[in-house]
């Protein structure tokens, strides 16, 4: 008897940003792993267990729900937002290639989520319109001060290659009770504005900024045309 | 009266992956506009009136939505993928910059959808497990064979700085009835392999491959523990 692991993206927050495959997979699973607050964000139904760990601890967590499929038990790994970028799927691939040969053969469905990245874009219009390059500012494997400096060091040098007015996004807890988005100008950009709930997108000399007066937030994009156009989230 | 614009990600095709935020969007739209075959995926509902366009209309497209809008209707432009990448976002802000300002003040609501990238990224494993670029093989702006060329040229040059075995995925209508997933190497990689529906992913020195043996098409995974890792799509 083969079991299936599912590996399942939740969006960034708001479960109204769950798509119907990951719901269904959800509705199917008899086991349900990941760090607590995703858990928690999950209504309980009788019939799943749930398996919260610490963030910390995602290949011992993703071994964990393989041995169980492997057992022949409909089995989840829930992600924030998608769990292929910076997040479980790369765990429960690392697992697979370095556990049992017979893992091999499990079924493992990767199911996409909306990633913080496409949530945090959405928020303030279409920065993302270009080309443009993503970097993991997670101190899972690496200091928070070290991610921090290296975030600083980045407007450093971007300040001298870009026009001190280049917008800078720093959105945090997107989609959640807390969010907050703001948008700041490169000049003035300060990587202490971010947490680690945060994603911040970096415009270009090509970046258009739309000013919509007292009490809305302007819009950002990138033209569609752009010759160069880049943006980093 | 003040109507409201929607744009509106549909995710890669099947509709499974359509979030619950982007339904009810749909459900209170008395009228969508869209890319014909985008608009075709989406059944009809009384009370709502489709209008369908051609590829090339982007501009045209938005600011007839936008007119709308500003008339008061609950208005819905439709994108497939994630609107904000390489998608109709950008076309929509760049409406409202250019045209009457009383469209800066109209409610304007981005719902993310599943990208491509994420879809094709999943169907494989987690091959943006680490940070990676994204660029645009859109021919929405630029001839194909320019496009092709570009790509090729794109290979020819990672021949040179990557080891021939590193993977490269052509994913093609994800999701979609008539979809189809490919892993080569980067020695064999030819830019024909792709038409306008297709994904490329590129590893990187560092991209693991499993293999699983007959009848079951590999996993790929970035190890988040990546010193250099890079991926492009």
């Amino acid at each position: 008897m083969t079991g299936r692991l599912f590996v399942i993206g939740l969006g960034p927050g708001d479960l109204a940003l769950l798509t119907g495959e990951a719901q269904a997979a959800l509705d199917q699973c008899t086991d349900l792993f990941g760090y607590l607050p995703y858990i928690e964000r999950l209504p309980e139904r009788p019939g799943a267990r749930r398996h919260a760990s610490d963030n910390r601890e995602e290949l011992d967590r993703a071994r964990a729900a393989l041995a169980l499929a492997a057992e022949g038990a409909s089995v989840g790994v829930v992600s924030g937002g998608d769990p292929g970028v910076f997040a479980m799927a790369s765990a429960v691939f690392e697992a697979i290639e370095t556990g049992p040969a017979a893992w091999r053969a499990l079924e493992v469905t990767v199911i996409p989520g909306i990633s913080a990245m496409l949530a945090a874009a959405a928020r303030v219009g279409a920065p993302l319109g270009h080309d443009f390059a993503v970097v993991s500012l997670s101190d899972n494997l690496k200091p928070w001060p070290l991610v921090l400096a290296r975030l600083g060091a980045a407007f450093e040098h971007l300040r001298a290659i870009l026009p001190g007015e280049t917008p800078v996004v720093f959105a945090t807890a997107v989609t959640r009770p807390d969010e907050r988005v703001e948008i700041v100008t490169l000049a003035e950009a300060e990587a202490t504005r971010a947490d680690m709930r945060t994603m911040v997108l970096i415009g270009t000399a090509e970046t258009r900024r739309i000013p919509r007066g007292e009490g809305l937030r302007d819009w950002l994009y990138a033209p569609r045309s752009s010759g160069v156009g880049r943006a980093s989230a």
